[in-house]
């Protein structure tokens, strides 16, 4: 099955006001979870219904609201409403498909970014999409499947009362990103682990399956080259926006996104050159196997040539062939074919030809 | 026939300002159509002459124009009159050659870029130019032929009382270049699902078909590269422009183009590389292919050669040929003949070479 | 000959002020001709000699002066003094082999550019400098020899009273730059249907002169390329230049101009991948047909191994050989021999291998 | 062993402010060495334990403080504490992993770029982190291990009374920044001796060994590529940036610095082309060579065909064969066998076959 | 011996303000030309020791001073304090392997850019070093050799009373820079013929000499491409620098070393790309010509292998030979043979393979 996320015809022509789920559902049913925070307390609780979410926000609490699944349209309106996001920000949450962007609206920020899931199984990633929308004192991260991805943050948030209780939704989108981005870095090490795992399959014979290993991880590889280079520019693009709700002093970790992203970019453009180099020495390996083969092959026949003419001379039915009358005739035959190969042989070794 | 426009030799030195068809006829009869609508009543007409333009746009309603057919220039003279459009602008309306680009005049706004249309009979992608100028409550659409790409705007126009029939010109111009793009993804899409089932046909034994199907889409892939990068350049600038024909709340979708048509770039650059893959794996495969046959093949053929030879050896004629009289001489040879088979067999499979 | 125009030994160290003709001579006699007109009258003439040039200018008519011929070093003398043109600009008109620009200075600005010529004899393209002076009311246009180009420009003028006799120098050197760069995209449509006619050649039986067609194209076009992209160059700079000898009002056709050099470098770039396209496909072809006639050769020999030892076999001169002396024995032995090339067909067949 | 760093699966979601070493260990024992001058006086000593850190720093002379080994999360909270570095500058200090990059913060400006060491023996490169602390009279220089690297900056200091004592800690930094800049161009410099000694090995018969060390040059040319590209891009933004920490009189050093990483780039450049060149003129000389061998095999072969065959007709028992029974038939077959030879030798020669 | 010049290891970590001679000696002697000169009057004069330099420079005329030389740090230091240079500057001077650059510095300009210099004997290309030193009414010039590159340039000064006495030490560099890249593009040119030569030989017997001067002159276009860049790179800087040392009216002399030195870029990539397809044309000849072979070879021992197996046949011993026994047997063996032949020849001329 193909992994690119293709336009369906209906959807041409939509409005980007309205709220359809474009995608794929990957997750039976939508989970809402909230975690409520600041230097003193932690609170999670898990959203029962969408009217939990009426109500909500008294307090002066950091909030995280995580979302695991996109197509619940009752779900994205009352969201809209309660935190007053725009339906084309939220039409665009739902669409999976779209090219991980940053987007400021009037009561906050919106970014969608890929996340990559690397099944070490079939050696084959995946691509999931990931929503966060920073507004005044909440999050609200969107993610196509429940996942245990962003435990360590929560772990994080549940154990240490430090900068990530207290220094926003900024920071903690960062955090989030982070994760995402350190995500890359971590499947681009475990790729390239097999990568270079190959080199020792590449002396002796080599085996068919290596060349298909080869083209299988180029693919992964490109794969993951497309997701990461939009996410490149997208974090550029955040991390010269200039918008109230990104604090000044935060504003130190996009740059370091910044850094972790162009890492995840020059270790992949490494590890595709390893794979075409490794590329060019299996074929040029192949043909040189080949080529072995065929001069030892050539040289072999070649020696027999003049022999089976020899053979073939005193082979004829000519009444005078003195040869053949010779008390000694048969050994001469011998010698004369046996010196014969012997300077073949040494001419082909002078010439290196062997 | 060649799918690229050719300048004429009578077009060189002609006037910027000549109304003068430079396309190819592709419609027998110009239509205009018309359908004005505000947020409570939507009409549609089909104009008969070019004298119905002469009178209308009384009401403050928005009116959408649809003109089908390039080569009239009488309507395309009455249109300036009657919209104040610059002569220069017209003529390129009548150039289908003309390149994507977006271009301010004193009272609007043209905008020409290149639709794709793809013929699943032939596998074959066309391109029609549409054109489009956004004045003060009007936008006129330009078409090459008719076609029933713009009906879901029609229908959307019809049935919702919302954003599409109350947020001016240049809305409807973002909706309709919005088609445009959305049908480069799709196309996309049409052609990459081609593209990968190319891959089942990859395994076993090649046929030369699959060489020329993927020739086949490397150059429709190429030929709609060629519509998208100027496309893409059009659109960056028109969401960089400075107009008072762009409403400062609709810019925000200009930029959703722009994810668009990045997004159907970067999906013909990863399907243009997926059949760059193909073209290796194919090239590669049939050498592998060949070069197995020829293995076997010389194998083959260098063990019969000494067998050959010693049938040649107790082919000949010499009178103290000991062997011939023996009593198991000819079995001696069969002997001698099966061990030495038995001994190159041995050795190539040490060696690998079968 | 080389079609690159070399530095010759004597010209380095030169004087960037020295009115020294560099380039090589093309035509007899330097030819002048003078256009006055405005929107009521046109007179032509050609000027008899260099003093002609004294005198003139008395009138408010938009005059344009084109010089066939470059190596008049006393003309130049005699224009820089009655025009106040600087010597280092005719010093740049004198030589041919100038990369294209544009420059301002005093009194006026200074285009230099080259146009292309296509001998349909020898399939082959040259190049001629066309330079331009646009000062307060004249156009003076130089070129290397005298021709047709300008032609249907000077039919415009004489026949139609509009813009091109109002508009001012700027815009004539306009229209004179779009002949220019329509020719540009008119070649390039002519090497195009030459390019594209040699598909037809690319099946069945491959001609060797095939493949020289494509060579001679591909460096026609590289030819072509290499004096595109510095006018590209040119006219974009020309296009973003603040000077009082370029009216407002004609601003936007120099940036018709740059679509015009766009739409022909974008032709030339998708010719230059149809000639690679197609040299791939010869390449491959021409192995392919090689590789099928190596197949079948090879299988048929391979066929005939068995054969000829069967029959040596027989040809061995053992007394106690037993077949030889059945009844049957020949036809024994050809059926042994048929049954073998049977089972081999099959095997080759049931392979795939023919 | 791979020499990308890879990323732990525990480090993903730490916090940017954890003072976690995560690198591999090089070094047994954290070394602190402070060398204090200004023009008159030089003292160097060795800190004992972290607590020396303490009360140091009265004295107005510049302060250089060297630390090898990364791993000591105690000194670096010490560090922090005494010279007011942010902690996420020090966590990044003990990532070796991190991309070369320069930040400033409030008490000074952070600096790291990766040392390369060319181990002669196995011909191999390796990598070591730098970074560099500039603050108001003290520069903290922070490396993987222990080493001589900067022994030549330390002798400068001791036998000079010149600017580097008088600069400022911006000045030392540049000093030794410079220091791995010009081992850049120094390893550049030993690997292409290496690299152009191996043109010697490429005429003659080639042998495997060269092939090899092309691509294992080729590796570690791209080794270092990766390491200086980033370098090169950090030292740019070092020369762009506006901070108190670099005085106005030594931003002209920094830019030194620029054209020296520059030219380390285009040398490596350089390099790499000669290695792509080599590796082209292996393959096509292998080719060749390949092509000789089999072009006189084949013709050797093709020769003896004829004459196998002739010596076959005469082998035939046919009653009524003439020749068989001629006085001089054997001379007679011979003569035949001979001409034969002869006018397919002068054939093949005449088409310059060998 | 490599032209690449390589850091030496004593050179690591040296002071930027060290005036150390860091290049190969290229001359004996240092040899100090002064020209005095203005409008009227010219004078010449060899300084005999560096203590001719003090005392110097009273009068108002434009001084040349030009040295050839780099290796005498003693005058260097006179220099530095004679015309108030920064040592960091001269420093560099004594670096023949600096990048091309420009840099100001508070008392003139300093420029540095390789001379190229094409030694026709060997057909190979070395690089000079050249810096410029512009203050207030000197040009200091410094050479690695004496030679005649810029006898143009005082032959200028001494026979013409025109701008070259009067425009001052900015002028005067151009003009030097002019020669330089004037010669860059004369060597293109000369290296251009060879190349273009090299395409006689192209038809016909390649010969291996063939391919050897490809690959030369390509490793002789990369030479000078690699000085080329930078020299771009500098020049355009030098265009836009804003200094007091440049005079506006001598302005618009840079931007014209730009041209050239774009023309010489250009001319380089135009022979380069010829390169590379002369390099494609040998070797799709080189194959070509031996596929032929292979095929004329393979179809001659196909056509014998038939009739060799038909001799075989009738030299077999079988007592029940029909055909052995009948009167023309043999003749009839003959028959067979040449039909088959015939038969043969045929199927492949109507196949086309030879």
């Amino acid at each position: 099955m193909s992994r690119f996320i293709k336009k369906k015809k209906e959807d041409i022509g939509l409005s980007p006001y309205a709220l359809v789920f474009r995608g794929q559902k990957k997750t039976d049913k939508t989970v809402l979870r909230a975690m409520d925070f600041d230097l003193e307390d932690v609170t999670e609780q898990e959203l029962k219904s969408t009217d939990d979410l009426i109500g909500r926000k008294k307090s002066k609490k950091l909030t995280w609201l995580n979302i695991d699944g996109l197509d619940n349209a009752e779900l994205m309106e009352n969201l809209a409403r309660v935190f007053k996001i725009e339906q084309n920000i939220l039409s665009d949450v739902m669409n999976p498909a779209a090219r991980p962007k940053v987007q400021e609206f009037d009561n906050g920020i919106f970014i969608t970014i890929k996340m990559l899931h690397f099944d070490e199984k079939n050696d084959s990633l995946s691509a999931d999409n990931l929503s966060l929308i920073i507004t005044d004192n909440t999050l609200i991260s969107f993610q196509e499947q429940s996942g245990l991805v962003f435990e360590p943050i929560r772990e994080r948030i549940r154990k240490h009362k430090n900068k990530i209780r207290t220094s926003g939704a900024d920071y903690l989108a960062f955090a989030l990103l982070d994760v995402v981005v350190d995500n890359y870095i971590y499947i681009n090490g475990i790729l390239g682990d097999k990568i270079e795992a190959l080199e020792n399959d590449m002396t002796g014979n080599l085996k068919k399956e290596l060349l298909e290993s080869i083209n299988s991880y180029k693919s992964e590889m490109n794969f993951m080259r497309k997701h990461i280079k939009p996410a490149k520019e997208m974090i550029l693009n955040l991390g010269k926006m200039e918008s109230e709700f990104i604090h000044d002093e935060n504003r130190i970790h996009f740059r370091e996104l910044q850094d972790n992203i162009n890492e995840a970019s020059e270790l992949s453009d490494s590890y595709r050159e390893i794979l075409y180099d490794q590329l060019n020495v299996y074929h040029s390996s192949m043909s040189t196997k080949l080529n072995e083969i065929m001069s030892i092959l050539t040289i072999f026949s070649v020696i027999f040539i003049p022999l089976t003419f020899i053979v073939g001379v005193y082979g004829t039915n000519f009444e005078n062939l003195p040869e053949v009358h010779w008390r000694h005739g048969y050994l001469f035959m011998w010698v004369i074919m046996i010196l014969t190969t012997l300077v073949m042989l040494w001419f082909f070794r002078r010439k290196k030809w062997f």
